[in-house]
C-alpha cells in the first residue's frame, strides 16, 4: 500500500517534489516508527530525527503554531520562548504522551551521557499527539517509554507512511488516516533548497473530504455510512535547510492550514491542531561561550515561495496519509475504510 | 453589476444565507460607503455600523486575530485585553488610516455629546486597511475625516458591493476586488441565527484563483497578462447575533481563513490579513455600577456550525467582491478585469 | 518551621489574607503532596485539588500566562483554546513532567470510571514544573505515577508549606524555595471574595532578595557564599471564588508579576514562570446538551481591587515558602540556608 | 527642573549608566519634543528617531509587547509579524493617535521623495499613547499632524525630560508626570553595550508610590489628597545597541514590567501599557535583493544581564519623568504636585 498521490495522477501545487517526496528529502531528518498491534492495542509513536548530530547539544532554531488548541502536546512553551528544538519530535497517542514524554527524556540523557556531554537537569521534549480511541484501547496506554527508542532506532530516510506509528489509530475524513509526508522544492539565487512536511492525521469529516479540488468526500458518503461530525486532531511538522529564524518559521508554518483547508479541514472545535517547524541550516550550541551567534536568514521579502511549498506539501502529505493507510476495523466494529479503494473517483 | 455568486449558480457551501445575503443579516448591523472618484483618486471608507445603538455606550463582545501582519490596522490591541468594540469598524486605504482614525474619533465624541453622555478622553476605533497604491494616488490621501461622517450617514441594510467605499482601489487575485459580503444561518437549538460576513479583498495572485473548487484563475490567466506576485492584503469581518464571548469569537473568526484558502491565497507575505468579529448578543454597558455581569454564551461544544457558517460565508463574500466590482484602469494603464467577465468559466 | 510572614511581622500589602492565608481559603480548594526524601531522592509532586467535585465532569474557568517560557509545563495549550481546567494541578520537578502526566492520566480515568462516567479516551492534565536538581538526583525521576495517587489522598485544606512536595528540592533566591501560599480578601459590593495563591519558588540569585522593600538579600550575601547567576524557575497557582471569565482570569493572574518584581526578581533568562489560574465560582459541564451556557463574569471596571489581591499574594507566597522552609544540603555540598534564620534581618 | 534621580542621591539598581543617562546614550538615538501650552491646551507629542539614516530604507529590529491593553496605540501588528521598524516612535495624547500617525506617514513619505527613494504606499508609523485628558482639552485634539515635524527638527540627544512633548499632560501616582529617560551600561565580552529607556508616565496611585525601595507615596499621600484609583497608561521604549533578534528584544523589553512594578505599579485595569524595543545594530534593507541576510544576534545565555539593565533603566526613567515635571493645575482645578516637592522624603 505505498501508492502515494503522485502515483495516481494527482499533482498537487506547482512546485517539484524532492527525490523521495517525503520530510527526509531535507538532509539529515530522519523517521521511525513503533508500531503496536496486538489485536487489541493498535496505536504506537512515530519519531522525526532532526538532524544526525545530538540535537541537544546543537539546537536548531523551531517554531511552534496552535491553530486549533484542543490538544494535549508537551513542549511548545520553550519552543515559543527561546525559538529552539533540543529533541526529536515525537508524534503519539493522547493519553500516551506522559509516558512518550518520560522516553524522550530517557533518550535524551542517555544519548548526552553515551557522548561524554554533561547530563542535563532540565530537557525539552516535543511530543505531538491525536486521539486515537475510535480504533485503539488507548486507556491501555500501549506506548511504553521503551518503544521510543524502538522507533528511533527505528529511524530511516526512507521510512513507511500510513497506517504505522503514531498514526496506528488514526482516522481522517471518516477514512483511515496515519502518517503522510511530501515534499517540495524552493529555489533561492541559484539554489534549491527543500521544504519537508509530515503529517499525522485524525481529522474531519467524510463529506468534506477534497481531493485535489474535487469534492470526492460526498461522494464517497454515498456508498458508506460515516460518523459526520468533525472529530480529532491534525499535526503538521516542517522541516527545512532554508536558512530562517524562528521568527520566519513561524510564519511558515501557518501556511500549513492553507493544505488543510484544501483537504477540507473546517479547523474543528475538537482538533488539536498544532504545527512545528525547524530549519536544519544552523545550530546554537549548548552552553556556548562566545558572547554573540552570527546566523543566517532568509530576506523576508523570498517567503512567498516557502510558504507556497508548505501549502503544498502540507495538502500532499494528508493525501498520502490517508492513501498508503490500510482499511481497518475500528474498536465499534465498524470498518473505516481507506481512501485507496476509492481511486477512481480521482485518479487522473 | 449587482450579480453575486448565487446568481451565476454558484453553491459555496452547504448552509443556507440570510435573505440579503450580507452582513447585515444580522439585525442592527447596517453598511455605509464613501467613494471618491474623481479621476485622479480612487478610494474611499467603509464604516460597518455594528448595532444601532451607541456601540460606545454600549459595547459588543468582539475579537480580533492577525493571520499576517504586515499590516497598519489600528485598534486591536484594545479589543483584544477588554473583548469589546466601543465604535464602529472602518475599512479603508493603507495611508488613510491616520485620517480616518480622526474621523472616527470625532464621530464617537458627538455622538456621546448630542446624546448627553459624558464626551470620553479615551476611545478605541477601529480602523482596518487595505493598499489601494496601484489604482488611487494613495499618497493623497483622498480620505478626509469628515468623509466618514458621509459614510456612517449612508449606512443601510441593503449596501451596495464590489468597487465601493474602501474597496473603490482594490486588486484581488490579479482582477479588481473590493468590498463583498454574504451571510449564513446556523440552527443551534430550535432557532435560527445568523453570520455575516464582509470583506475588503486585495489579495492574491491570478494563477491561484479558484471559483467554488475550480481552478478558474490558471484559464483567465492565459488570456490576460498578470503581475504574478501575491500581494495586497484581506479583511473579514463578522458579525452574528449567536451569544458568544470574545475568546468564542476568536475560535470563529479564525475560520475565515479556510475561505481565503479556499480561494486561493496562499497568506501572502506582504498581506495585513486581519480578521475581526463581534456579537450583537449582548451588549456591556459603559460606567456600569453592577458588580457583575449576566451573560450567555455559545456551549462549546456547539462550535462546529458557526466555524462552517464563517468559512462559508468568507469564501462567498471574497467571490462577491469581485464579481460586483467593474473592470478599471490603474495607475500605470493597466485595466484591471472583472471577474464576471468571465463568467463562462464558472457559471453553473 | 510553620512561621509564616505575618507572624514575623511582615505585613505584605493593604488588604486582609482569610482565616488559612492560604489558597485553601478558596472553598473547595485542597492541597496535597508527595514527598520523597530518601536521603538521594529529594523531590515529589504537589497536587492543587480545584473542587471537590470532579473537574473533568464539571469543568472550571481557567487561564494559563507564561511570562517566561524556559519551562516544561504541560496542558497549557488546550486551557488557552478553550479556558477550562480538566484537571486537578500539579507540581513537580523538571524531568518528572512525563511520568506525573501520566499519573494525572490515571487518576482522572479511574475517577470517571469510579464514578460511572464515560471514561475518556482525551484529558488535559496541567502540570508545573521548577528544576530541582542542585538538591535532588533528579535524573533518576524519584516521582512515578502512583505518587499522584499519594498526594491526592493526602490533600486538605490546612496543608503543610515550604520544602515539600513538588518543593522539596527547590532553591530560592539562593535560599530554600519551596511550596508557599497566600489568600487576599477582596470587597464586590457588600460581600467579600478570597484569590488565594500557591507557588513552587525555585528562582533568583540571593543579592536580590527583598523582603517588603528591604533588600535583606544584599545583607545576607555578606555571610554566605551563593551562587549569584539568576536560575531555576517559579510557578504561581491563582484560585479564586470571584465570578471571571477565562480572559478575565488571564489578565489577573498577570499581576502576579507584580509580586515577584517585588521579591527581588528580574525574570531571569533560565526561568520557566508560567501562572495559571482559575476561578471556582461556576463550572462547565461535559457534554452538556444545552445550547447555551448562562454565566456570571465581573464587570471589568471592578478589576483593580482583584489585580492587587494576586500582587500582594504572590508577595506574601514567595517568601512564606522560603520561610517555612527549612535548611538543606545541596548535592555539591554546599549549605542552602533557610530565610528563616535571617529573621532579624526583617522581622518588624 | 532638571534633577534627576541620581541628583537625589537616589542609586536604582546595581549597573553604570551611560554619560547623559538617557535613551540617547545609545549612538544615533535622538528625541524631540513638541509642547502645547497655550493656557487651555496641555499637550504635545515626543518622537524618539532610532537612527540617524531613513528608518523606513534601514529598518532596525524591533519588538513590541502589551503588558495592559487598555491602549490605543497603533502600528504593533507589522512589528509583531515581520519584527522590525520602520518609522520613528511617536507618543503623544489618546485622541490623538490618528493626527500624529497621519504626520507621521507625512514625514516617511517626504522623506523618501527627498532622498530619491521611491515613495511607498505602504508605510508602518508606530504611535504611542496616554490619556492626558485631566490636564488637557483632549476633546481638542491640540497636535496636528504638522506638529510631527516640529518634534523631528528639535530632535537631539540631550532632550529635555519631565512635563514636555507628549509627556505635558500626564498624571503619575497622582503626582505630575512625563517624559523620563535613562540607561545602563551593559558588559558583553570584553566591551561594554548601551541599554536606554524612554517612558511616558501616566499610571498609578499616590499610596502606592515606591521611590528606590521607600514606601514614599503613603507619605506624601497624608498630606495632598489624591484620587485614589489606578488610571492611566504608561508606554516604555527601550532602545540598545546590543545585536538582538527582535525575538530576543521581545524577552528584553518584557522586564520593563519590574521597573513599574518596582515603583509601585499594580498594571491597572485602564492602563494602556506597551513597551517597544528596538536595536540599532544591524539593519534590514528595504528591496533588498540578496537571498539571504547575515546577522549577529546575542547568545540566549547572556540575557541576564540584558533583563537587569532595562529593569534598572525603566525603574529610573518612570522617576525622573516625575522629577524633572513641574507642577501643574488640572482642568477641575486641583493641583498636580510634582515629586521634586517631597524630596525630603526620599534623598539620600
Amino acid at each position: 500500500m505505498n501508492k502515494k498521490a503522485p502515483d495516481y495522477g494527482l499533482r498537487i501545487g506547482k512546485l517539484k517534489s524532492g527525490p523521495l517526496n517525503k520530510i527526509s528529502d531535507v538532509k539529515g531528518v530522519k523517521v521511525g516508527h513503533y508500531t503496536l498491534d496486538d489485536g487489541y492495542n493498535n496505536t504506537g509513536v512515530t519519531v522525526i530525527m532532526p538532524t544526525e548530530e545530538n540535537v541537544f547539544i546543537n539546537k536548531l532554531p523551531c517554531a511552534a503554531y496552535v491553530l486549533n488548541g484542543f490538544g494535549k502536546t508537551a513542549g511548545t512553551i520553550q519552543i515559543e520562548e527561546l525559538g529552539t528544538l533540543e529533541s526529536p519530535v515525537a508524534l503519539t497517542s493522547t493519553l500516551n504522551v506522559g509516558l512518550v514524554t518520560e522516553g524522550m527524556v530517557q533518550y535524551t540523557l542517555g544519548r548526552c551521557k553515551a557522548e561524554g556531554e554533561e547530563v542535563p537537569t532540565s530537557v525539552n521534549s516535543l511530543v505531538l499527539e491525536c486521539n486515537d480511541g475510535r480504533i485503539n484501547h488507548s486507556d491501555k496506554r500501549g506506548v511504553l517509554p521503551g518503544d521510543v527508542f524502538t522507533a528511533i532506532e527505528n529511524a530511516t530516510a526512507d521510512f513507511s507512511e500510513g497506517d504505522v506509528g503514531g498514526g496506528r489509530g488514526m482516522i481522517c475524513h471518516g477514512l483511515k488516516g496515519g502518517i503522510g509526508s511530501s515534499s517540495r522544492l524552493v529555489k533561492l539565487g541559484d539554489e534549491n533548497y527543500t521544504v519537508g512536511v509530515l503529517v499525522q492525521t485524525n481529522y474531519g469529516a467524510l463529506n468534506d473530504l477534497i481531493v485535489n479540488g474535487e469534492a470526492v468526500g460526498g461522494k464517497i458518503a454515498k456508498s458508506i455510512s460515516s460518523d459526520e461530525s468533525e472529530k480529532g486532531s491534525v499535526i503538521v511538522v516542517v522541516a527545512t535547510d532554508i536558512p530562517l529564524s524562528s521568527r520566519q518559521l513561524k510564519r511558515v508554518i501557518k501556511r500549513a492550514s492553507v493544505g488543510l483547508a484544501r483537504c477540507g479541514s473546517y479547523i474543528g472545535h475538537g482538533s488539536g491542531e498544532v504545527f512545528v517547524g525547524f530549519s536544519t541550516a544552523y545550530s546554537l550550541k549548548r552552553d556556548s561561550k562566545e558572547c554573540f551567534c552570527d546566523i543566517r536568514i532568509l530576506n523576508e521579502d523570498k517567503m512567498n515561495g516557502v510558504f507556497r511549498a508548505v501549502a503544498e506539501a502540507t495538502e500532499e502529505a494528508v493525501l498520502n496519509s490517508m492513501l498508503c493507510a490500510e482499511s481497518k476495523i475500528a474498536i465499534n466494529g465498524e470498518r473505516i475504510h481507506s481512501l485507496a479503494e476509492y481511486a477512481h473517483l480521482f485518479e487522473q
